[in-house]
């Protein structure tokens, strides 16, 4: 089955965005066995957004166009895809009260502005998906031998629509074959070195496939096979998972695709211990992270974000001989750990300092960072790295210095041994 | 002039990197007045490569292609020009010693291998650019009526060929028109809202345009002059400017396409203020956000992430009457302000609370947000609301709110109104 997708908007013509929802729908239909031929970017114009249309429709079985469903009047996709299927627009009462229901409900936003009208009128015959978190209905039109699906731009709603409605509906018209993956996610080893443990495994490896995403601070590496059922598949991929994981030994953080943060709220609240920040360099996104997990609250008490030397003293307790060195410090970490337990009564303190750069912060190169923990039986234990690149870069690698050292204190395993230079 | 770019590559395909090419060449060719009409993709394959390129010289008066010049097999840019043009592929010996003192310079990577031959075979008749980083020739084709430049899919490479040859030519051909942009960043009014207020000047606009981009808690509407010289450019762009920022109010944060954060981060420097944040649903985001701006440390002590009723009395000292209706409410959200800017010693303090969702947070419905501010001076004001969406899309509407407040507040402009019932 071959796909082809089409994007809409002006924006993208300009250089205003990427197009970074061609690349997550392609992942999306790659690993279900989808093959993807052409992307295609158009601007907002009826008559180019129609020509696209036809062009991909006349070369593939499946068309997926993404972006121009908004309220707005440069929102075209819905009259271009009426042109192209030779049909009116029809105007359905009950999208109309859909989205009188959520302007109800989010009763901050104000009535609902006229414009959002045309986001119910549909191509006649089509078929809609409901949004959940926007406004902007998707669309289904079966054409002559081309099933076109159309859903908005804003990435979540696309994603929305995608996994809930297009994938499994592509997957179930793909037919027979499955596809099974399993993801193993690393933190605190990079992607060469992962490559370099695995590379005769790689190099032979047809189904199941091994393929490596090195994203900031972590390495997904994913297991894919394929076969006639589910079973069948797991039963190709569990000799290679299990092979993958001894190679590679404590690094690997989780074999369930969840993130960093969500496997430290899991370990906490397994364990029913309750863990408190405190972030210098990090300013609030270690705390961020572990409360973007659903039910954090049973193990994430809080974070006293503390930017400044005098904020660690006055909120944290720290004294003159803490902060003797500076702020990026093993002596500075260990404290500000002991300082935010003592502050939230929590079971475990982990802090995180640094130099976030671009310029040397207190004395310490850019780059530089020092992570700690402290328990409520007297273990401490602190660990200084060093992270290469922009300011956003060694904040991201901060974080996940510091999460990976709750993970592997809660998991019982070997903590990590300082690679800076200590004195 | 109108352009059109053409990316080789199966990587794109699969999803594996998204077009970042295409936006960095679409930006560069706006800047110098060509209009971009069509980004395509395709793999490499030769039979597509050659289609993709037809279509694009049907219709464009310049052709970019970006890809499918390295050294390997799978790399057959350089054929598909020779079928397109109809010319066969000649070898050029001063391109073999380019390549060949390359590698002797590079002695690291060793002997050059026989396949970067490849390299030194262009399409007859065709111009190359000789590159300086990479070893990839660009090529310049002249087709009847369009002109191709092919260039590497290596950013860098491509860049270096783009700045260097390709744009300087084409900025002599376009006959130097520019293209001036502005863009006015807008918090706490949705799309519709903001393209209803300008739909005549919308549907009006034709040089300068008007354009609307919408992401999460935010729209940017971006205003696009086309000129002979950048003061024309300007002084077409200046009275729209005036117009909309007239039209839309104090909704617009900014007109430095700056962000939110930034903004307050620039407003508190001037002013010499220290913020200091409570943070509940949002976790330590609003203080990640503040503190990813450089220099931040200069307006920005901390924030006190108090994720549970009691860290909030423990850390921030709320009362019991503080906490009486439950944590998402006016009085909650005034008591954290006020506590924070005590413990942090602050002339501005920020609070935020809500129900994050899924589910009902305290007897508070998924959506609903509190946020207040406190000052030296003994004003307080609070603002609640309701968000929609998922529990990432709620805590971005609170960041949006809470750092608007502290926006409004620090300008000196009126604080928005509860538009929850407040009892």
């Amino acid at each position: 089955m071959r796909a082809e997708i089409v994007a809409v908007g002006t924006e993208l013509l300009l250089g205003q965005i990427a197009d970074t929802n061609a690349q997550w729908m392609s992942q999306q239909l790659a690993a279900i066995g989808i093959d993807v031929t052409h992307h295609q970017a158009v601007g907002d114009n009826q008559e180019r957004i129609v020509e696209a249309l036809r062009l991909a429709a006349s070369r593939a079985d499946v068309v997926l166009v993404c972006g121009g469903l908004g309220p707005t009047e440069d929102d075209i996709t819905r009259d271009a895809i009426a042109e192209l299927a030779g049909v009116p627009l029809v105007f359905h009462d009950d999208l109309e009260q859909m989205l009188r229901e959520k302007f109800r409900r989010w009763s901050a936003i104000g009535s609902m502005p006229q414009s959002n009208l045309r986001q119910a009128t549909v191509p006649e015959g089509a078929t809609t998906i409901l949004p959940d978190r926007g406004t902007a209905p998707g669309l289904i039109v079966q054409l002559d031998g081309t099933r076109l699906y159309a859903v908005p731009g804003v990435p979540d709603e696309m994603r929305e629509m995608l996994t809930g409605t297009v994938l499994p509906e592509l997957r179930a018209l793909a037919g027979g074959e499955v596809i099974v993956s399993q993801v193993l996610r690393v933190a605190g080893m990079g992607e060469s070195a992962v490559a370099e443990r695995l590379a005769d495994l790689f190099a032979a490896s047809s189904n199941p496939t091994i393929a490596y995403l090195a994203s900031m601070g972590e390495v997904k590496v994913r297991l894919t096979a394929k076969a006639r059922s589910e079973d069948d598949a797991g039963a190709l991929l569990a000799p290679l998972v299990e092979e993958v994981r001894a190679r590679l030994g404590d690094v690997v953080f989780t074999d369930r695709d969840e993130s960093l943060e969500a496997a430290v709220i899991r370990l906490l609240t397994a364990s029913g211990r309750h863990l408190a920040c405190a972030e210098s360099l990090t300013g609030g996104g270690v705390g961020e992270r572990l409360t973007s997990v659903p039910g954090a609250s049973a193990a994430f008490l809080g974070s006293a974000v503390v930017y400044t030397a005098d904020m660690k003293r006055r909120v944290l307790g720290l004294t003159h001989e803490d902060l003797s060195g500076g702020t990026v410090t093993e002596a500075c970490a260990l404290a500000m750990a002991k300082g935010t337990r003592d502050l939230f009564a929590a079971d475990v303190g982990l802090a995180l300092t640094g130099a976030a750069g671009p310029d040397p912060h207190d004395g310490a190169e850019p780059g530089t960072i020092w992570v700690a923990i402290a328990d409520d039986v007297g273990l401490v234990h602190a660990r200084g790295f060093a992270a290469r690149g922009e300011r956003d870069r060694v904040r991201r690698w901060a974080e996940q210095g510091g999460l990976d050292l709750v993970r592997r204190y809660l998991e019982g395993i070997p903590l990590p041994e300082t690679s800076l230079p200590v004195g």
